[in-house]
């Protein structure tokens, strides 16, 4: 019954399904790929659009990490990922969205991939994204902000994917210098050292899981 | 306790708020914004990243289509939009972002909005976009096929929230000589053909909603 996740270590989209697994008490495994490989064949078998992650549970095969993490939070006892409020389902969903549209462009692939993913491959930075981030990272870290307001969690008193989702997206954001400027004084960061103290995210933390698969991936 | 919709009239991602509406029998309004208006400062306090849909439902504000017809849902009595086997709900949730994902930056941008949208406008028609959208469309629309299987509806018997959101972005496509060449032989016409018979779909199509309240937007 555990779940495979097949990915490149080290995605941010995989990550929330670890997230959700380590949140429900669920056990799991990577099948880890290395760059590249999720364009190939095999991989398009599996996700006709290359890209990471996929799950594999008891026969049943799921691309698209927002499916994944709300298929995880459905199928499994463990805490409720999800609010049960109509308003909190909806605040839940469009948080998620958010990531999606707006946090993934600016501030993950911006400045995110920039200032870490890429150093760490040896890639060229590419200045002028970094650049082009910050203004909408700015109206999305505000946005963010406004619907945190003054609950510990995006929904309330509880995590539920929309914090799985949110974080595998930001925790990398402070640690860069534009990252940090952006987030400065903003009530995101006490969200970020509640979400930092929770086993799940320490657990699936970027840095140790490239350490802990990449040999296997290389 | 009227859905209040505000939106330019005619997008697609508004269509799918009118469309959960009309499902579940749910009272709606459409507050109609001119092209543009979307960008002002008054929507701006809406929506931070000046998109449509927002809808307001009795003091709750929401942006993010997915979330709304999410949370339309989840607030009112009328028949189930979401299955309850986790299995489901992952294809469900699965299918949206496909939509989100693929479908929305090459169907829906590419060949839609080039082929019906641009012409009603006036807007010259992006011949190299339409062009680039075909191959990635094609991907998407078999990918979209493998998941509807022999089921009538994405997740089986039923219409759930992933038929809404495709339908809104795809019944535009075999209308277009691209789309028809792409979607000929698909079992995707026979599922459109299926949608095209509900009420909630003639009542939402995109030439009447811009028909009845293009005066009041001008």
């Amino acid at each position: 019954m555990t779940i495979v996740i097949h990915t490149i270590p080290g995605s941010p989209f995989a990550r929330m399904a670890l997230l959700a697994c380590e949140e429900k008490g669920v056990a799991w495994r990577m099948q880890p790929m290395a760059p590249g490989q999720h364009k190939q064949p095999e991989h398009l078998t599996r996700h006709p659009f290359g890209r990471v992650p996929v799950i594999e549970h008891d026969g049943y095969w799921l691309y698209e990490a927002q499916a994944i993490v709300r298929y995880i939070d459905a199928a499994f006892d463990g805490p409720a990922l999800t609010p049960n409020d109509p308003k909190q389902i909806g605040r839940m969903s469009q948080v998620m969205n958010i990531m999606d549209w707006y946090a993934m462009p600016s501030l993950t692939s911006g400045i995110g991939f920039n200032r870490v993913v890429a150093p760490i491959f040896g890639i060229p930075v590419n200045e002028e994204a970094v650049q082009a981030a910050i203004e909408p990272g700015r109206v999305c870290l505000k946005a963010l902000e406004q619907l945190l307001g003054a609950q510990a969690y995006f929904t309330g008193d509880n995590v539920s994917l929309a914090d799985l989702v949110a974080v595998a997206h930001l925790d990398m954001i402070p640690g860069t210098p534009e990252g940090a400027q952006l987030m400065a004084g903003s009530s995101l960061l006490g969200w970020l050292e509640r979400m930092a103290a929770r086993p799940s995210v320490q657990r699936t933390a970027m840095m140790r899981i490239m350490a802990e698969y990449a040999p296997a991936a290389a």
